[in-house]
């Protein structure tokens, strides 16, 4: 007797700590269940479907309907203050930043104007207003084909199921202004069944076919970084047709693309200056992403340029497609420890190391057209210039690699100094090769360059008339367009509430 | 009474269970202090001091027997079997890897002899051997002065302190040889008294105080890289006395460097063929470490090349200073929790991007130095040359600061980049006005390169009669050498037990 109650007394305490710690364990999951239920409740009322959505539902604003966050995310890539913040404006005139760019577009359209893009919200709109496309006055008239469209709109995978993809790309660009209406957005990436993730440019499909591998297969993770490679990629247009192409049969280097551009004996223009058959850089930005760690590692672009973002309890892949410096405590942050100015300092590190060799390279560029023109103007034979012309080819291919790469400093900061150190060699060589050229013609001495110290000076030198241009869009923009719209409006391809 | 009963009846098992687990608890923590004693036990073992130490105790063999676990790893720089097993040998003839190197360092040393060097065990041994130092006959002789002795061991803060460091630079390396025989070691980083990482080479202390720094109170963390910054950096000898000296007054970049040296119109020597007074870079490792991710992450040398170990249940710096690749799971992987081959990957995909510029460069090199070489035959003039020589200086000093730099690819591989990129683009600057120059005296071609496609061609073409200095050796190792280490050991400054 007296020992049982010894014992009780001698559990007493343990018995009651226990008892207590119980309880507020329990307490604890019943706040944990009615957090996790409302939550629930509310990610369920944000997924019910509102509209039922075709695959070729080109309208955003319709998508929204069904999935409002990452609609209204999508909508904000229209904020172009990030750029303002630090100093630049959403439409950075690059040609004026480095003049030198209009001498080595001689002859091409990126000579004539060439801005850093704005937000995939502005896709269609910042294609009307470039001087590249120019003013057509009717359907067959103007400087672009159909194919141009391609990665700028949801009408385009409609329009490819409605008429054929060869059909699509043929005529210019200006015969299906009417049609193409939508900035990229939700059909471009996404299947209108279950929302996974999928490709709609063929270009990107049979690029996998060629290279022996089935796209079919790629992983999710894959996937979110391959719905970008359908147009962040380098390609070129086959002359048969305009069809859209990616040249990556022998690799994804930027000497496996050239050799394969060499083969076939491809040039996208002739420079009127150096007689060079050219190549244009189409932003490479999948394939040298690929050399990076990032890559490496297994990050795709939207685990930084879209990551997963928290919004009334619910989480979801943020459709606010911009640089991740913009949102760097979701981007880098999930990984990198580190400070926000330290990460920024490593990010502006890198690319200015990079910079400092790609603006060098450029100078060359121009240089030598330069120096090219002068060559063939005293006399130089086609047989004197011709290694010089492969030499100014693959040059400049390598800086455009680089220079039309976004973010490829960034990306993959080491591979775009070797491609750079690899230009500067190659465009060196052509210097010494014209040298002794321009001396058999009796010049031995530096040939004297214009002043291209401004757009408007480079682009008076190589004979733009750019007034002529700007009236020629301003008439676009006032009679062709509207009359565009209008069509577009009348076959509801456009959103009216 | 049938309460309590019930009570405890209740709480019977709950308080069974508290009591079996409390027990369990008690018994694994008797389990831990057992083995915390122990090996504390061991640990105190270890540190017992055997023998009482100078600060100038050079033989590292004394200090072995305080710290015989830090010494036996030290003592493991003999093994060379980690070359070996990568395919390479301990001293990789580097100038039959890459014979241009004897042209471009026609004139120095180095076009003599440059081996991949060995461990620090092997850091007197190895100088003996070299032809650099050649092949003295008495105390005056020879074609290396006494400063050449200061990174090889630690007889050398023991001179410094008995003759003073002035003193000690002036003469020859061969005056010294009787009294610098241990090889780089304990003292060269530790305090006798406490075993605190101290500096004592006044190099450093000098150039930190030029840059308005007291390396006095650098971190332990610092110090665990500045010790190694006493040797592994870029120098110089003053001409007054050969005094060693850092080129860090105006920063530690190849840029700032090269800025002091062009400002004291400083030179290692004039190259015999294109009559440049050049620059040798000399393993600026620290240097180009600094610009680095791992040392802007607060990385120190020790972290990679000495990481800790545990033996008999002590945890101790590995004094085994070794590649970091030969010893990956301590090293890289205690962040990087990625497989040896993934990370052996990325390794050498840096190293190798660097180096193909870097060859490239090379190449470049040897060419100028042979162009340049034909316009003075053929009658170029001083006011022609001066500018073609200045881009031959810089870019050569660009190469080499990437080439000397043990493990800079690795290190820094943007800056590596850099670095050779605007070597390429100076070197290529000269051989354009070379051509003007050639050009000018009736010599509009290329200049026909002469067989140097090994490092016996090469050497004959720039004139060396290796033979002879193979005989010099030969005399000097049989001869000169034993009377050093009859000297050393009548002064016990070698050890015997």
């Amino acid at each position: 007797m007296e020992t049982i109650r010894t014992e009780v007394r001698k559990r007493g305490w343990l018995g009651w700590a226990i008892f207590g710690g119980t309880m507020l364990v329990v307490f604890g999951l019943g706040l944990l269940a009615s957090v996790i239920t409302e939550r629930r409740a509310e990610g369920a009322f944000s997924y019910v479907p509102q509209v039922s959505l075709s695959q070729f539902e080109s309208r955003n604003e319709v998508w929204g309907q069904n999935f409002p966050k990452q609609f209204q995310s999508y909508y904000q890539t229209a904020d172009t203050s990030f750029a303002s913040k630090y100093g630049g404006s959403a439409t950075v005139d690059m040609l004026e930043h480095e003049p030198e760019m209009v001498v080595v577009w001689a002859g091409y359209a990126f000579s004539k104007d060439y801005k850093q893009g704005r937000g995939h919200y502005y896709a269609v709109e910042d294609v009307y207003q470039s001087l590249r496309t120019g003013g057509p006055k009717h359907a067959e008239d103007g400087p672009q084909s159909s194919t141009c469209w391609t990665c700028k709109s949801p009408d385009v995978p409609r329009l490819m199921n409605e008429m054929g993809v060869e059909e699509f790309y043929k005529g210019k660009w200006a015969g299906k202004g009417h049609e193409v209406v939508n900035p990229i957005g939700c059909a471009d990436c996404h299947d209108a069944d279950n929302m996974n993730l999928r490709i709609t440019r063929p270009a990107l499909i049979e690029a996998y076919q060629r290279m022996g591998k089935d796209i079919q297969k790629a992983t999710h993770q894959e996937m979110r970084s391959l719905v970008c490679a359908q147009c962040h990629v380098e390609y070129h247009f086959k002359p048969e047709g305009n069809y859209l192409n990616f040249p990556w049969d022998k690799g994804l280097t930027v000497e496996n693309m050239e050799e394969y551009y060499d083969q076939i004996q491809h040039k996208d223009w002739l420079h009127p200056l150096s007689k060079t058959p050219m190549l244009k850089a189409q932003h490479p930005d999948w394939e040298l992403y690929q050399s990076g760690i990032h890559a490496q590692r297994g990050v795709s672009c939207a685990d930084c340029h879209m990551p997963y973002k928290s919004e009334g309890g619910q989480k979801f892949t943020d459709h606010k497609l911009q640089s991740p410096l913009a949102n760097m405590n979701n981007s880098c942050q999930v990984c990198h420890r580190e400070s926000e100015g330290n990460l920024l300092k490593n990010v502006y590190e890198r690319q200015d190391k990079v910079q400092e060799g790609k603006k060098d390279l450029l100078k060359l560029l121009a240089r030598l057209h330069i120096e090219a023109k002068h060559a063939w103007d005293i006399g130089a034979t086609e047989a004197e210039m011709a290694p010089i012309l492969t030499l100014i080819r693959h040059a400049q291919w390598r800086w455009d690699f680089v220079a039309a790469s976004h973010g490829g400093p960034f990306h993959a900061p080491l591979e775009s100094s070797r491609i750079i150190s690899t230009g500067l060699h190659k465009a060196q060589d052509a210097r010494v090769k014209l040298a002794r050229v321009l001396a058999a013609h009796g010049y031995n001495q530096e040939v004297p360059m214009p002043d291209i110290s401004t757009k408007a000076k480079a682009q008076a030198y190589i004979g733009l008339d750019v007034e002529k241009m700007k009236e020629e869009k301003k008439e676009f923009l006032q009679t062709v367009l509207p009359e565009w719209l209008k069509k577009a409006q009348a076959k509801e391809l456009t959103w009216r509430k």
